[in-house]
């Protein structure tokens, strides 16, 4: 069973991100706008795992990303995302869940993005980007909790745990 | 904005509903399979409400909904179910979760069920009542958790917050 950490901003930032992604992105009915903080990993023992990001976010405050531009993965990936400005705690908290018993070789480097497109042709991706640019990014997210979900047949993913921040 | 409460059975009772759901239910990509434990609800004070309910969570103990027969709705609701052999807890749970600061009028009495199918042609509904009445129901699902979703606009739900049951 694949397994996953994201964090969903609030519904505002995610009714935006619909009015986008509905047009651009392929897993729009799949899962709400989200935050990977930690991509598609196996664990044989789950409640482990549970204990292990719990010590993690009794340690980790709530922090805020501010959204600051609109990037894009060409030519490694089609997608347009939005991306933050820098906020060490999100490192900080990735680094934290991708150690010890929850450690797996990172497919990319870590970079905290909001995905708005993807899957769509190189020249697709190019017009989302332009169009994209003239959006109004003048908007942040409150991070106070992480979202632990488990992904299902049909490819769209469940929240299994919520887990808070709890750190001071 | 519109908050409900709900039971997410596991992957594998999600997987076997979903593989029904996919041709019979519209809302098979607003939300993974489901029990709904509280209806739409709206409220001014999410935190108020959160802390109400981990009140009702700590006094719950985990229980197991063993899978019963397939019902319809018909003639009010167009919606082919799964309903769920007599658990008291279940009861318990639904009418303390609608109470004080939670009470709202109920739409229809509370029948616990996972749907299959809705939205559907009266014709189509009675051919997947009948095709349903063929699958095999000898499962169960054990439930620890509900969890707290609110509805986003293009009608899908997120989960806000997870509450383990943890009554003895």
């Amino acid at each position: 069973m694949k397994y996953g950490i994201v964090i969903y901003p609030q519904k505002e930032i995610q009714d935006w991100a619909n009015s986008l992604r509905k047009r651009y992105d392929s897993h729009y009915t799949l899962i709400p706008p989200h935050i990977t903080i930690k991509e598609a990993f196996e664990i044989e023992n789950i409640n482990e795992a549970i204990q292990y990001i719990e010590n993690i976010t009794s340690q980790i405050p709530p922090f805020t990303l501010k959204l600051s531009k609109v990037g894009t993965f060409l030519p490694i990936s089609p997608v347009v995302y939005v991306g933050f400005e820098k906020n060490p705690v999100i490192y900080e908290l990735q680094e934290k869940l991708n150690a010890d018993i929850l450690k797996r070789p990172l497919k990319h480097q870590f970079i905290p993005h909001m995905t708005i497109a993807q899957d769509l042709h190189e020249q697709e991706i190019h017009d989302v980007y332009g169009r994209l640019k003239l959006e109004n990014l003048n908007k942040s997210i409150l991070v106070d909790r992480i979202h632990l979900c488990y992904q299902i047949e049909n490819q769209s993913w469940t929240v299994y745990q919520t887990f808070l921040l709890t750190g001071k």
